[in-house]
């Protein structure tokens, strides 16, 4: 089988290790790491709703990604000292918040917000798929906390699946899990997939970067990223203190 | 077989014209009109590329969306005067810019820029699939027009396939083919494909919109899009005064 | 008589036409002409009014212009990509407001705000007064829609005269109708005029571009400019379906 | 004859003060006040222009208007805090630089910029064209301080004439020279006029503001408007030191 | 002793002038001057409180410092044409507005704002040190305005003490009071020091610019603007026809 | 003596750990922690420094500090989100910069640049402080990384003394040491004092928050600010693996 420069099969993830509740500050949070990169993701509970959804019983939750200016080799300028949010950033975000609204049940959440930020501290592949894992595990920490409080009702399922996402692309013809940089920046295909507990699709985001690819090569990607998923899962399950 | 508000099968594109050569000004150009929906594509040819790829003799291809604020049912604010471009702009611009270079030979090309304005005047869903195939048949006339002016060489072949897109989603529990924004907006699955003209991958983004989705679903949506885009580029061909 | 490049005599307007209702989405339309420039006009109609406006039992209409990046010979860039408004955009949307607002008797429309948006596809010089002459059509169909719907009085006089406007000029000592672009820029001295159906002056806007004038080739332009404008209104009558 | 609130004819000017020479920092400068209308002008002198004019041994001018927040009766947001200039600002700014360009031979002053700028310290009225008469004596001076270090030729004749500038309106019926707030708020026709010493126009710019008007009402603001400024060029060559 | 390049002793202040009154539009003004430095500090009182502190029965107090593009000896772009504020220009507004508010009884002020702007006309060091000794004459004014009006109790003492402020700094091992711009950039150490009437500090900032200080440098400093800021109280007093 | 809610005594720093080499991008990194408060800062090293300096044989150090949007208790908008800096942000960045930059040798850093991020993690008052104390860790190894690729010379003393920072301030008519938030929002005067290794004043900034405070108060802060800056100088050295 290939070996990757990391040492791994190419069906295997990096090492992944989230550190639950690393903020005192936070009502959920994670410290993701897929590898060297590192994602903080903090859960803000506040009781009510944006205007636009008042008194529809429903909750709502969204996302906002970012990334320090030196998570990465070269250092990027801050997007608040240009003044504007970039196009990357804004998609990143957007797609964050439908993967983890995908598992909500907001009726169940009642009038009540939860906006998840994911602060890539260390960026080296993967960093918006590390983000919507550890959100998850964030999430449900602040669920948790609004039902301690009573803001969310005790016997209410709010989550209705758990959710992960993982990086599969085609490198030199072969397809691989989970790409550091090294090797997203070679990749000539490059999919993101975000799949629930379940082992349901949530999105799937494939891009030809290089060359279009044919329905074959998409089938070997979707089933390496939904094994990947299934792996996130258990690493998800077990911060929490949950049984697989 | 199912049928559709607007009569349609679940499998039959809407009316379809492409008026090329809709602009006296720009070096290629394109009226196109899935339906209600009608987006004008304008190329614009420069010598030279942006400062990051001088010096490479490679050329740049890039794409611009956005929408009149009454192209919509309700008038959104126009985003000059929110002073910023909004997420789902970026977004579509940047997909619409991966789209074409799929099947551009940069090399070929030589160190010029082309910019691919797609301005929404009418929308009634599948907007950026409507933007990415009226877009190439605007690319193709401006790369003839700087072949003509002997900007581009003679014998390259700087177009290495056709490419379009067209919208799948599920709606009710069946598939169908290019979305008019009613169900669009009822879809429980949503997702965007772009094909080339010889049947390839450039793109797949699928949403699970009210429900997560698996495999076999995810089959059927991508074979509604592959057909669709092949009628598509039958459009185009005939728009382009090409042969099929 | 001086025959101008494009075969007009001095007096003459270039061809004009109006495609009224080109949008299916608006209250009101008109994708008007002036030769080479086409405006697509907008009218939204909706209740209530500004919050300064509250209360006075008034209504209240507005403009905004704006050019798609490729309109011109040269593409610009996209306003909202600057993320600023220019100067001659906010200058150019202002003068349309108060041109549709100095036939319009805010008292019959009741508070209803209406905002047109005139959005130039193609420049040729003359984009703001097509701007405006398209416009007072759009709006004359978004009054009637309101009327309809009830929301405006069955017997208000809500427009009070109609309104148009032409560019004037002088062009090597010669004053000239409806300036294209060629010979915009070549021009001594500009003028816009602003007219109503009676014939009475909304706004008059003269500057000296390459040389100062004096009362009589003054008097020469406003002369032009009334005769040209009183062509203007019976094309938007016809287009109106309303008898001169 | 009408007498006025503030007891002057129709025809007769608020008291005029220019203090030329105001800034010990500026290259010219000048505090006008139009009665209680106060503006500063200082006139920087820079070597060089910008890009778009390099190499063609031409000189530029250019002007920015800005109103200090509390220069009126009630408090106004900075446009600085805003993050964003108005269309107002935008308008006068630009029409502060075209009367002054209107009067310069940009070939005199060789590669050079000159840039005024014009903050209102107090408002009541007329602001706009007390800047373009203050800004004028800020010019004469700033190219004469030019002059004097040889970066301008020392017998070309930069300035070809003078220019200044005077508001004109209907009120009741009655047409009246240089109005203040209260007139001007009031008023069913406004115009400013800038005209030339030698008494040319270089910028005619007349609203409806409640009433469209006729031409034998044009005529007489026009007539105001000479006069006026035939005045206001006698103050502006007093304080220069020049003969009349 | 030492001697200046201006002739004044190091201990001395520049020649201090307050122009009291000097807007017809404010509620309270002073034009102040140190030496070349000329501040224009306006008083603009409103009935109300921002959101923030609505019901609290308590007033507010705040500052807004800006410059004119040609205050200083080169020009600079106007922050509203960058479109955003400069860190310096905030952290002086900040600066002003709780030197004012250290003095301020807000529970006596009531449920009314008093916003102050310190415009800078001309600069020659030592700005943020006149705006703050001139904005306090402008708020005396407007406060008294209050009171006039009912709109403050008429025993209530909204001003607890004066404010002043003055700049001091070490220049070739001399420490010096009321540095002027040619100083102020030659200065090893640079200290503002905002001292009440009664001779109390409000703040004191004070930087190494070129070599650290100090506890014994630091005490002369503060010695010399405890001085200075007493000297300038009655000058505050003077123009307020106030007994020492 | 006194008991502080932490059980600290008043002149008693908070648990103070400093993890060097945090990040393996950056070229210097610490993730320093006063008690909750955690800020990661990361050195940048690029060879040439801004374009105003270019060409003096001088190097630049600057600072950008930023807080993660749920590093507080309760969330704040992000700046990117805004679009653009507070006040506060852009002063604390300014004094982080200058506090280095009183430490270094720019003549024999050479023409290189560091750029010094700050994020504060967890916010729990003297967010500023840490910031200080941990840049300087990332930038002496960030130095040292130059100076093994040659960039800056072998032998060069680019750090001329160490920098830290704390604050004082007078709780209760207590002076103490190192103010957490709880301690902080209370305070009557609140110092940032900001010393070298060998003791002396970079920068004094004290505030009367709630009163006005005289010589003898200020003196006790600063003895306090002294003190606790030396413990933190011991705390780097030891984290550089130096002796004190």
């Amino acid at each position: 089988m290939t070996q990757r420069a990391d040492g791994r099969t190419p069906d295997q993830l990096r090492p992944i290790t989230i550190e639950r509740g690393w903020s005192s500050q936070a009502e959920g949070s994670a410290l993701i790491s897929f590898g060297g990169t590192k994602v903080l993701c903090t859960a803000s509970f506040t009781n009510g709703v944006p205007r636009w959804l008042t008194g529809q019983g429903k909750g709502w939750v969204t996302a906002e990604y970012a990334m320090l200016p030196r998570a990465t080799n070269d250092r990027s300028q801050r997007e608040s000292v240009k003044g504007k949010i970039g196009g990357r950033t804004h998609e990143i975000s957007r797609l964050i918040g439908r993967a983890l609204r995908a598992v909500v049940d907001t009726k169940a959440l009642g009038e009540n917000t939860i906006v998840i930020d994911c602060d890539v501290l260390q960026a080296d592949g993967g960093t918006r798929t590390a983000a919507i894992t550890g959100a998850y595990v964030a999430l449900a920490d602040a669920i948790e906390w609004g039902r301690q409080r009573k803001f969310v009702g005790q016997k209410s399922r709010v989550l209705i699946d758990s959710v992960a996402a993982v990086s599969v692309g085609i490198i030199d013809g072969v397809p691989m899990l989970d790409l550091p940089y090294v090797e997203d920046s070679r990749a000539e295909t490059d999919m993101n997939v975000v799949v629930t507990g379940r082992g349901l699709f949530v999105e799937v985001q494939g891009t030809a970067e290089r060359a279009p690819f044919d329905k074959s090569e998409l089938d070997a990607l979707l089933e390496l990223g939904v094994n990947g998923c299934a792996e996130l899962r258990d690493h998800q399950l077990a911060a929490l203190g949950q049984e697989a």
